[in-house]
C-alpha cells in the first residue's frame, strides 16, 4: 500500500450484510444473491482481517488500480461460487501478464456480488480498494463502464473459472473484450471471475463513480433501521437515492431465460395503478405500464419487498411477491450521447429513446 | 538458429506446389483448400527466403520449438485468408507470454493449410521447420495429438485473429484447451490463428512424426510425375502411404453444415462395387459401403480426384465429381488404447470399435 494513500474507512465483518444490502439495491435487479457475496467476503474478512476503503479523490496518480468482477448469469452465480483463492489469482493472473505491481483494487461494477467480490480479493491480497465503483449500478456487458467513455481499455484481461483455466485477452475495444471474454465464461460454465481496466490513479479519479461502497453501506443499514423503527423502508431508499416510487402490486407472472450467458426475461407486477411489465437483461432494463414506458436504462430500476424493504433480485422474482418499483438517476455521465448509445434502451433492442426518473430534462442527483 | 542444428533440407517457392498437394492427401478431406496455403506460403518465402528443414531427430535436447497452426472451419478458411503478419505475431504473443525464445518452429498438423501456415511463421521470424508434425495427419480438433499422449500440454497457448484481437489460454487440461480455443475460434469468426504445445527439442523427438513435411512434398511431385507419364497417380499414392483403394464411383450426395466451429457433414460415392458412405467431421472419419465399415479414424481416408489423382477436400466434394477413396495406415502410435480414447471412432459418436486399413490386427506402415 502506497505511503501517499490516505485511507477513508474500513470494511469490516459487520458491515457486510448492510454492503451487500446495499450493493443488491444497486444491482437493480442483477448481480446475483447478495448473501452469497456477502459469505464469500466474511469468509475473506475473517481470515485476512478488514479492507482499508480509499476515495477516488485521495489516489495518488501513479497509482495502479486493478478491478476485479464476477462475469456471467447471476442464475448461475447462485449454484457455483468461487472461492476466495480463485478471485485473488485472477487478479494476480492480470498483473503478471501486465508485469505490473497492484497498488488498490477497484470495484467496476457497484451492485450485487461485484460490490463484494473485489473485498475478497482485497482481503486476500492485502490491497486497499477503492470507494467507488465504474458504473454507479449493475449492467449486463463489460464495455458498459465509465471508463469505457473516457477511452480506457478492459484489456489486457485474465478470466478465470473455478477449475483451474486461465485466460488473457487484448482486444482491438471493449466491445471485442466482452464479446470474446462472454465465450469464454460460457464454455467455463456461465460464471467467470475477470480481472480488467487496470488503469492509473489518475484514471481511476476521473472515470469512476465515486463513494458507491460506502453508500451501498448507508442503504443497507438504513433499511434496517428504518424497518426495526416500523418505518417505510421503500421510501428511505427513494430517498437515499433520489429516487421515486414508480408502482407497487404483486408479481403475477416471470418469465426467465438463461440464454447466451445472460438471464433474461420480463416480470409483470399488477397493483393499483395497473399492471407493470419489468424487462430484465441481468439487470432491470425498462419499466412499462399500460403501454408507457415509465423509466428505462440508464436509470436504476430497483425491485423491493414492499414489507421490508429488502432488494429483489430477478431470479428470486416469485409469483405472488408483493413488490415496490422505484427509479432512481443513474450518474449524470450516463446521459450522454455516447453513454446512451453504450447503454441506452435501443442498444439492447427496445425501439424507444431512454425515459428518465425525472422526466426527460431532470435526472441528476 | 542453434548452431548445434543441422538441416536436413531447404523448402523453396518452387517446393511449394507440390507440398501444398501433399499437405492436402494427409488431410484427409479437411485442412482447407491447399492453393490457400500455397499461395500464402509463396508470398511469405518470396519476402522473406527459403526456409531451412530440421528433421527431429536432429533437434538438441535444449531446443525451443513452436508450433503454429490455423483453427476453425475449413470452409471459412476459404473465404477468410490470414496474413503472413498474423501467423508471425500469434507465435510471437505466446513466446512473450512464456519468455522463451523459440530456435524453431513446427506443425502441429500435417495435412491441409496447417503444412504451409508453420512455413510462413518460419519464414517471417527467420527460424528454421521442424520436419514433422504433431499427428502425422488431420484431425479435427486441438487435443488430438501425439504430444498429448507423451503429457505435453497444449497450453500456454496463444490465439489471435485478423482483426487484432489476441488471446492467451492456460489450461488444466488438453480438452479445455479445445473447448475455450473454440469458443474463442467461433467468436472471432470461426477461424483463427493458433501457437502452442511448445515444447523441448527432447520433446519433439519423442513427441513428433518425423518426416511429413518431406513426405507432403514427396507425394505432391509423384503424383504430378505420375500423370504427366500417362500413369496411375490414385495407385501411386497407395503406394507412398502403403495404403490401398477402398472404393471408386461418383459423388451422388454431399450434406454439409459448419456447426459448433466445424465443417460437418456427410456424402456418398457411387460405383460398380456399391456404395459408399463418407462422414466427416473437417475431415474424414469413417467410411462404410453396404452398412460395413471399410475404414475409420484413426487410419487415414483420402478422397483423390480419379483421373489426375488431386486431393479433394471436403468443400470441394461436389455431385457428379469422380474420386477415387483411399484408405492408408496412421502412425501406430495411434492405434494404442489410450490413442483410440483421444481419437477413435466412439469419441466422435459414431458407435463401433476403429477399422484399420490392413485389418484389425496389421496396419503398421
Amino acid at each position: 500500500m502506497s505511503a501517499a494513500t490516505s485511507v477513508a474507512g474500513l470494511v469490516e465483518v459487520d458491515d457486510l450484510a448492510a454492503l451487500a444490502r446495499g450493493a443488491a439495491v444497486l444491482g437493480t435487479g442483477g448481480g446475483g444473491d447478495p448473501y452469497i457475496g456477502r459469505l464469500l467476503a466474511e469468509q475473506a474478512l475473517r481470515r485476512y482481517g478488514p479492507v482499508p476503503l480509499v476515495a477516488p479523490a485521495e489516489l495518488p496518480d501513479d497509482a495502479c488500480v486493478v478491478p476485479v468482477a464476477m462475469m456471467g448469469a447471476p442464475t448461475v452465480m447462485v449454484e457455483k461460487t468461487p472461492s476466495v483463492e480463485l478471485i485473488g489469482r485472477t487478479v494476480t493472473a492480470l498483473a503478471e501478464y501486465l508485469r505490473i505491481t497492484p497498488t488498490h483494487l477497484a470495484c467496476i461494477e457497484a451492485g450485487g456480488i461485484n460490490s463484494t467480490i473485489p473485498l475478497v480479493a482485497a482481503a486476500q491480497l492485502g490491497l486497499p480498494l477503492v470507494d467507488g465503483d465504474g458504473m454507479g449500478r449493475a449492467f449486463p456487458e463489460l464495455q458498459m463502464v465509465l471508463p469505457t467513455l473516457y477511452g480506457i481499455t478492459a484489456t489486457p484481461m485474465s478470466i478465470a473459472d473455478e477449475k483451474g483455466n486461465v485466460g488473457v485477452l487484448n482486444t482491438i475495444d471493449n466491445h471485442w473484450s466482452e464479446s470474446l471474454a462472454r465465450a469464454l465464461t460460457i464454455t467455463m460454465g456461465c460464471s467467470a471471475i475477470i480481472s480488467n481496466y487496470a488503469m492509473t490513479g489518475a484514471q481511476a479519479r476521473e472515470s469512476l463513480v465515486g463513494g458507491t461502497l460506502s453508500l451501498c453501506r448507508t442503504l443497507g443499514r438504513r433499511i434496517e433501521a428504518v424497518r426495526a423503527a416500523h418505518g417505510d423502508p421503500v421510501a428511505a431508499v427513494a430517498d437515499e437515492l433520489g429516487g421515486r416510487l414508480l408502482h407497487t402490486g404483486k408479481v403475477t407472472d416471470v418469465a426467465r431465460r438463461t440464454t447466451t450467458g445472460f438471464a433474461r426475461g420480463d416480470a409483470t407486477v399488477a397493483g393499483p395503478d395497473g399492471v407493470l411489465e419489468l424487462r430484465f437483461q441481468n439487470e432491470h432494463l425498462v419499466a412499462v405500464r399500460d403501454g408507457e414506458v415509465l423509466v428505462s436504462t440508464p436509470d436504476l430500476i430497483i425491485v423491493l419487498d414492499s414489507e421490508t424493504g429488502e432488494p429483489v433480485t430477478t431470479e428470486a422474482l416469485r409469483f405472488g411477491h408483493r413488490v415496490s418499483v422505484l427509479g432512481a438517476p443513474a450518474d449524470p455521465r450516463w446521459h450522454s450521447p455516447e453513454a446512451i448509445e453504450l447503454v441506452g434502451p435501443r442498444y439492447f433492442g427496445y425501439d424507444h429513446d431512454p425515459v428518465r426518473v425525472w422526466g426527460p430534462t431532470g435526472g441528476a442527483r
